[in-house]
């Protein structure tokens, strides 16, 4: 396989005008079929993600959520900036680069379960581009618009091609009305480019809500109307793999149950970022690590 | 079967301090069982609603779809106080008094396939409470919090018992994704009081988001724990009758499929409103009906 050269942008984005869908110009699963297929991951090529049930024991659920409710009401980590806490509630919403800051879960990265799904989707030794937790409160979870997350990091971090992979492990139950996560089926083929110059410091806000990096209302008519929507639910334990480009969102929570996530985003080594192809800089390396280590 | 004294407030609600759940007071179904009983409402004393499937057949979903799209784009019709436009989009949201409006919606309300539930289920003669259509955009679609319609019709209505049905007829399909309705099972059996007094003319501002009349977030928990949570999908032309106290709300629509319905609400002619329970002055006509002749 010959590398394509990072230098050039394949996927333009974030442009001043509108620009059309473009089909993905790289393969989703890079791993060679002899090295063995995992039968969890069938139709990961596909559709673009793949459900793993009961990814962790009940046990390692129940000690998970303990490590997540003892970070999360830690108050000299409140003061880290890679603690996100909502101004309103003055609760914890997300906690970045955690396998950092938390060796249960930097335990977790290194776990056959887990990075073997990554090794085998991506072909190649990978390393962490990005961890964190999400805590998302009933009654007032806000959802998120759709999006792919390649598209940020292209534009934003300089991650050349979509050869990254993120695993979301649920520790709460996922039900169809608390929020989960939405997912257009196959959607990882096509690159949705979006309109708009990246601000200055846009991560800032973008994590709270994002109006850049947006797709439009007709491409992501056109991409449900050929794709349709699926939707990630499964008791707590269970996990996600997905595709770094597939066209994903949730909606609001207003049930009482909350839902609460370890994500650990899986870059290849042979995928290493360079200069942000259309932000003025990169974003801190808690939310896109510039450090290529690949885990062990 | 004797009525109840309707001077007597037996749902007090919208008090200055929180107040404790109680037991509904009133029968579900009030029709004899010999009456016969319809197959397609079996769980509704259990549950509190029942899903008729394919209650219009797809010609009907067709004309009706028309004659709603011919009402909102009717140039004439938006200056009418029914017509509730949404300020920032100029969109149509709802149309109050649909069955006085529009014949077509007149003759749904006479269909024995529609009045034969409420009769039912109400064991009298019935008339219209209330009717609208509802049209839900898709990616804005803004979602409802938790309530029960009869405590806003109690209280801002003079509604006196919970003998009152809704039938909402889906014109578009019902995904668990686009903000479909959320049902708690069996919450029709528990009156769920709110604390706050109702500001006056508060309707122009509740049928745009409600801040009274808003059930605290420990009932919201309790009741869910204990009825659980189930949602309204099905195609178009299926269509939900639901007790008038059944604790329901939808969240946020943030896919591009709209969500259309027709809305009729049956109120017994044994249940005629009075005075407010807990509101300064009645809601218009258009919102809660002060005829009572029976539909025949």
């Amino acid at each position: 396989m010959t590398l394509a050269d990072s230098r050039i942008d394949r996927y333009p984005t974030r442009t001043p005008s509108p620009q059309a869908m473009l089909d993905r110009l790289d393969p989703t699963v890079w791993g060679e079929p002899e090295s063995g297929a995992l039968e969890s991951l069938a139709s990961f090529e596909s559709d673009g993600y793949a459900i793993i049930d009961e990814l962790l024991t009940t046990a390692e659920v129940a000690d998970f959520s303990a490590e997540i409710d003892r970070l999360a009401s830690d108050p000299e980590l409140r003061l880290d900036e890679r603690v996100i806490v909502e101004k309103k509630s003055n609760r914890v919403r997300s906690i970045f680069e955690v396998h950092r800051i938390s060796p249960m879960v930097a335990d977790l990265v290194h776990d056959p379960r887990v990075i073997e799904l990554a090794r085998h989707v991506l072909g190649s030794d990978v390393y962490i581009h990005q961890s964190r937790v999400n805590y998302m409160p009933g009654f007032e979870g806000t959802g998120f618009y759709w999006h792919s997350d390649f598209e940020t990091w292209h534009a934003e971090d300089g991650m050349p091609a979509p050869r990254a992979v993120s695993l979301s492990i649920a520790l709460t139950d996922n039900y169809p009305f608390n929020g989960s996560l939405m997912l257009m089926p196959g959607s990882h083929r096509t690159f949705v480019p979006c309109q708009g110059a990246t601000p200055t410091d846009y991560y800032r806000e973008s994590l709270q809500e994002q109006w850049i990096g947006v797709p439009s209302h007709e491409h992501i008519t056109e991409m449900a109307e050929k794709c349709g929507i699926a939707q990630f639910t499964g008791a707590r334990g269970s996990a996600l793999l997905f595709d770094s480009n597939i066209m994903h969102g949730s909606a609001s929570n207003i049930t009482p149950f909350p839902r609460s996530n370890i994500f650990l985003v899986f870059n290849s080594v042979e995928n290493e970022l360079v200069a942000p192809y259309s932000a003025p800089a990169s974003r801190p390396t808690y939310i896109a690590a510039r450090e290529f280590d690949p885990v062990r």
